[in-house]
């Protein structure tokens, strides 16, 4: 079986690889699909390179079969379709303790701190899997797992229905916040810099407009009778969104910061005391998220195969990478790796 | 009857005033004692310069006596002890519409918006009375209105009893937002640098120190079992103070904005990110916060004679105003309007 190696350098070499038995607690997962994370991206290009031990074996958003289980492990069985939870959390630190494992003070996250899954046979330790119907298929299961942050999100933004939403940023997790908030029922609007990514919410059913060509703020007053957005969420971690997302809400509007910000933002405190707004950090998920998240999936509800907008084999995983840099007409890149 | 006129150039000229009469639904108040609010220092210094109309009457912070009653107004009667919150919203906006009138999209506050308290016969709505009662004094039923504003603040943080809480800034709200926290029955520590407040506070029963030369996220992780602390409040206003305010959280503890940000401040989004924080601000006060701070002041249980640190009288009020600018040996300074 074969696996892409990241060597540092912006560099992927893609050769044999033993696989890992199954140890006491442990599952083999055959991979079938495995996306690629802006995350991944990021380790691409060097961040956390103090988190990887080179040659590193990135990949979490993922599908597959279990191919074997180790000792100890009676709710799983080969042949199993599953997904994966990618975090290991540490089980006694006070975060733990609280019942936030998701975000332990020593998570563990698959696919950084250890192997990932972007090679052939991957084994992860049977607590962070969740099963796959057969209703979804695997190349759609591997969209489970950013659609679980996307229902976090929105979890965490306690959206309701007939809310007036906006997401600040169209990627492929701001898309699914988009819709798995106006599966809650809410109204969307997105903001969105890029046209490719405008015009693909649109044909997925997303109200989305170019900040640069709109006044977002007159237009989020306009839908709302002046009152603003119920929540913001600010996905683009960019300067224009840190400063945007606190003009939109209305009072007591929730914002939701879904964006990985290297930096400190300049955040205009004055409008929290103005407007009693209120800001929720968000990190990765739970297990009703993924729940949720394979629920909706299945449901055939969500336009996932528009995501997709390419599927590439393991030998090109550096090109997919570069592909996504570019920025341009590109949404989801699903990596084979069951060829 | 006098009032202290404030001229702009940080210039109060005190003087013969023609009392207003209550219109229909007004009250005219005999006012006893008004205590000077930060936000009054600020209009000194020449902040909200736009808001004035010169000669401005500040003071919003009182106690009185009703002189008279106008035509419609039947729940009050001359010779009623009250104070007064100072809100008079729009009612048609749609944060009125939604509950939330304390910030109303044109909210007047009364004292900056309109004339206030620092004179001898003030003219208000009657609906922002509220009672004082007899076990009251109403030189400490001047101080209702600042522990209001603690009162929401700490209702906004949700506290509740045995929970780990800092304060961030030792002034008067700081320091009413710690005894209405421990009130509530949790564990306060306050973090302040001015030495004579440090040492009041801790007169007063609050744990303090000076952060500056405490190492405060070591200290609060100790008294947490490394946790960190459930609800912090930033009520300094300063650069620290938003640097420090995501570094003591818990996960998905709580931080409250207090202080009126000005500029918008450097603010780690990334630790919201990865500890799930939640940030509220919290402006004034609703209905029922003036109703618990008149029930604890009532009580007796908060040493608010400590916290009166002076009462001058009106003549006196621009030293009030540069006893405090210098920050030194000062807490609440009250004004005796009724001499």
């Amino acid at each position: 079986m074969r696996a892409a190696f990241f060597e540092g350098n912006q560099t992927f070499r893609v050769g044999p690889c033993v696989p890992v038995p199954a140890g006491p607690g442990q599952v083999q997962i055959r991979v079938q699909f495995c996306g690629i994370c802006g995350t991944d991206l990021h380790l691409f290009h060097g961040a956390m390179a103090n988190r990887l031990t080179l040659p590193h074996v990135m990949g979490h958003e993922m599908s597959g079969v279990i191919a074997a289980v180790g000792a100890g492990v009676t709710q799983y069985q080969p042949g199993d379709r599953v997904t994966v939870r990618p975090l290991d959390p540490c089980g006694q630190c006070p975060a733990c303790q609280a019942g936030h494992s998701h975000i332990c003070h020593s998570l563990k996250f698959i696919g950084i701190d250890t192997p990932g899954a972007l090679q052939g046979l991957w084994t992860v330790p049977a607590h962070t899997l969740h099963r796959l119907p057969e209703s979804l298929s695997l190349r759609q299961g591997a969209m489970v797992e950013p659609i679980a942050v996307a229902c976090h999100d929105v979890r965490m933004g306690e959206v309701r229905a007939a809310e007036n939403c906006v997401v600040i940023g169209g990627g492929p997790i701001g898309v699914l916040i988009a819709l798995v908030a106006q599966a809650r029922g809410a109204h969307v609007l997105m903001a969105e810099v890029n046209p490719f990514r405008v015009q693909l919410a649109r044909q997925l059913g997303i109200d989305a407009v170019n900040p640069k060509e709109t006044d977002l703020v007159a237009l989020v007053n306009q839908h709302t009778g002046g009152a603003g957005a119920d929540v913001v969420f600010e996905v683009s971690g960019s300067r224009a969104g840190s400063e945007m997302m606190t003009r939109l809400p209305r009072t007591r509007g929730r914002i939701v910061v879904v964006a990985i910000y290297a930096e400190p933002a300049q955040v205009d405190l004055f409008r929290f005391f103005w407007r009693e707004l209120k800001l929720s950090g968000a990190r990765v998920y739970e297990p009703e998220d993924f729940e949720m998240a394979i629920q909706l999936a299945a449901s055939g509800s969500l336009p996932l195969e528009k995501l997709i907008t390419n599927v590439v084999p393991l030998d090109r995983l550096e090109a997919g990478m570069r592909q996504m840099e570019g920025g341009g007409e590109v949404m989801k890149i699903l990596v084979s790796c069951g060829d």
